[in-house]
């Protein structure tokens, strides 16, 4: 390239850039809108905000689909780029596209409908009546399909939908992970039911003062790690983090009755905001300084909450604290027996949110294959409650009475949210082949995790993940972090052997 | 007109509205993140949060001056408008004219150099040295005058600066009302000064619990009406409040040796919540359903905060709410005490933000008269400091030893803010000529008060005030709802009755 035409390629890429950073911006900018509207707004706010969050949505999609972006990316592409400018304009090729190939008109109809579905679905759930959500749900399913349609009209699309959370692990992946998960966890959860296993899992009974539970949560994240300088721990109805790597926030719930679910949940949002604190602030406004999508995403919460927050070792380090804050409560309790209740496999558990570990997945499956078939066309709404409880009997031996208990549960199909589901599993699958890794190259780890020191895990994740940002695809991402490719067999091994041991299983230990 | 063209300039109106609420939306969403970075915010979260702001404003310029803006203004002024519309477009045109007028360099560097003089305020103010900040604030003055001088050419600079914060009154009508302020104040300040009145100003000596003052707060702002499910209290280094009429949030702050402080600071963020509050919603994201400017809603903050917050009547009704919660510092106190604690005017107080209702204008005309001469080019920056401690010594009777307690206690020039500080005293004049005509037209206002009816008085400020949002301009809106042009009289009168009869000055009973 002659000097001069290296000069307009810089200028061509710094202009780009600049373009990138607004978007990025904007969006955040409308981030901490929607983090305000969940923690702090008082609820008379709504009208306003959901205006002002359109508004933002609106001008970031037409700069996004403008011409002059569509221009730059074609002369990008057209030049020779060093491997990490091309890595950001393949990052935002693809929200380009996608966003250019939908109508506005479709998405606009898309948002407005899903914000009425919203108290539909309320009602319905409250009356536990599926029928009245059933047409929205209807409406729904097909503006979506017809969302797919216009990304591609060739491929799936449930596919296509499925990518718009995790766009480069495939749904085949997808599908081949979680139907293993079905084959070989329906028969551990069998096992574990039919166990004589005496655990301690009354270990947490009793009323726990919130105010304590707050102190303990926040020493919690002291321990692990968190930097107040860059976070903030709140309450919300739904837990959930948000942020980038400058301010990167943590929200959990408390409820007396509950004071591990509560922890576990701080455990889990302090992994996904730890995954945002990790990305590099250099990068800060550019898909190098932006976190890989949800798969990659939910590994961060899930690896701290399951492999961390549920270990023996977190606990021999953290049972004091709890011991001190609760003197009268757990006074007796060994670490043995938190790790038993920490890890409890529930009887008759329906409820997603509310899952152990091994459950959760077949929540996830369910919901999975009844979305990816009304989708595909291959299930009509109205049948969704019956073909919801057959899986549940199924799958995990119960049967919801209710389909407020059943398919009205989660809130997500009335966002129009299909295709997401999927990635909860894949991120603990993930988590768990990751761990794996870490284990491998972090001498002692359990050792180091009960003594309080999570400097070499913040080290390890933070070099082989939280570093690049959005510089690899997914499946390279996980190449490089573990020397392997994507694969279940480090979370099947894992929890058979901890189940295993748990509940004395013998075909499992 | 034919029908087809009031179609069409039905339509051109339409289109004209859609940007109009964009762009109101996307300033209050900027406007949320300024008050979650002063209230919520991790200290670490700046970097990005200065991206994400800068990016609202970027986008907010370009469509603010965007061609089909100035297209849009240009076919509707053509055309007949109703009133309301009228009024509309002629806010528009206002603010888009400025905008467009200054080149986007301009803006950018002003933006830039007040970021970066921030801190070097901060630690001049620290050292006590003028001269570290004297080159940074020669550069603000240049930078605000060009500013100044690409809007309008030909006018006094510091008078389109002022029209900024108050386009309406005129700097001339702010320039004769400080005047008059200065030589009737003067000369009342000193008489107050020379008064042997003994007034009960250790009332609220000692220290205070901030948790127990933060409950009555929270309780003077159940009791004035302030509305939690549009907005909250919060605290803040310096109290502010902001927001629409759907979430008006007002911060404070607590010390434990300033509870009236703390309660008056509440009051008066009350004040401007409430017209926020006021505006008509159904005019959300137009100038309809916007605050008017600086006086006028800094008229609404000192009504409460004043004329409310200070009288008798209203220590009628909330001395027993303090005297409850702190039983053992108020007992014996009666409303006269708390009324005259509430009233002291200080004897040699030189900081604008802890000045009583009286000596507060002093501070204000000081630096009114140092920011015009600067700006008009009639001072050197370097002669700042001085002309200060004169004025000061002039007018209040004190001269500063410092420049920390002098020139460089107020953050306001920093920001390149010339042409604001007026505003104060324009409001707080207009809070009295404003409370005068609601006391006219509320029978018995003073006992509505001591009895916790503040309905009345919302009311009343509602009809007149609150509800026409940007309909008229300040002049009309001031006409309107007191039937009389702006003026100083009411507030001379009041201060003059209400100091001499506190003071027991013979001269102004």
């Amino acid at each position: 390239m002659s000097s001069e035409a290296a000069d307009e390629a810089s200028e061509t890429y710094s202009e780009f850039i600049d373009r990138v950073e607004r978007l990025t911006n904007l969006g955040h900018a409308g981030g901490v809108l929607g983090w305000d509207q969940e923690v702090m707004m008082p609820e008379g706010g709504t009208p306003a905000r959901s205006k002002q969050r359109s508004a933002i949505s609106t001008v970031t999609h037409e700069l996004l689909t403008s011409d002059e972006m569509a221009a730059a990316l074609d002369d990008l592409e057209a030049g020779e780029l060093s491997d990490e400018r091309a890595s950001v304009v393949r990052e935002v090729r693809r929200q380009h596209d996608r966003a250019a190939s939908v109508p506005q008109d479709l998405v606009e109809e898309i948002s407005e409908v899903s914000s009425e579905a919203m108290p539909v679905w309320q009602e319905a759930k409250e009356e536990d009546d599926f029928s009245k959500f059933a047409p929205t749900l209807e409406r729904l399913v097909e503006l979506k399909r017809e969302y797919a349609e216009h990304i591609d009209p060739d491929r799936d699309p449930y596919e296509v939908l499925f990518e718009e959370y995790e766009p480069y692990l495939g749904v085949d992946t997808a599908e081949r992970v979680l139907e293993r998960l079905r084959e070989e966890l329906v028969p551990l959860v069998e096992a574990v039911r039919e166990s004589d296993a005496d655990l301690a899992t009354d270990t947490f009974e009793g009323e726990f003062d919130t105010d304590t539970q707050e102190d303990l949560a926040r020493d919690v994240l002291d321990t692990l790690g968190y930097d107040w300088d860059h976070g903030r721990l709140d309450t919300a109805p739904h837990p959930f983090s948000s942020g980038n790597q400058f301010d990167a926030r943590v929200t959990t719930r408390f409820s007396p009755d509950e004071p591990l679910g509560a922890l576990m949940a701080t455990v889990h949002e302090f992994g996904h905001a730890t995954y945002t604190l990790g990305l590099p602030r250099e990068e800060y406004g550019t898909p190098l300084g932006k976190s890989r999508d949800m798969t990659v995403h939910e590994s961060q919460s899930r690896l701290w909450e399951n492999h961390v927050g549920r270990s023996r070792a977190f606990w021999e380090r953290f049972l004091p604290k709890v011991k001190e804050r609760f003197p009268e409560k757990l006074s007796d309790a060994s670490v043995d027996d938190v790790y038993e209740a920490a890890n409890e496999v529930y009887e008759d558990n329906l409820i997603r949110v509310e899952a152990d570990e091994l459950t959760y997945h077949m929540h996830i499956i369910v919901r999975f294959e009844i979305e990816r078939d009304l989708i595909r066309g291959d299930l009509d709404v109205e049948d969704v409650p019956e073909v919801w409880n057959d899986k549940y009997e199924e799958y995990l031996g119960i049967r919801p009475d209710s389909d407020a208990e059943g398919c009205l549960q989660d809130i997500h199909w009335s966002h129009g949210d299909f295709g997401y589901f999927p990635t909860y599993s894949l991120g603990s699958v993930l988590a768990t082949q990751l761990y794996a890794s870490a284990e491998e190259d972090i001498e002692n780890i359990d050792e180091k995790v009960a003594e309080g020191d999570f400097d070499p895990l913040h080290d390890w994740l933070t070099e082989n993940v939280h570093r690049h940002g959005c510089r690899y695809t997914t499946d390279e991402l996980i190449r490089q972090a573990t020397g392997e490719d994507y694969t279940a067999d480090y979370f099947l091994d894992y929890v058979k052997s901890k189940y295993g041991e748990l509940y004395e299983l013998d075909d499992y230990q």
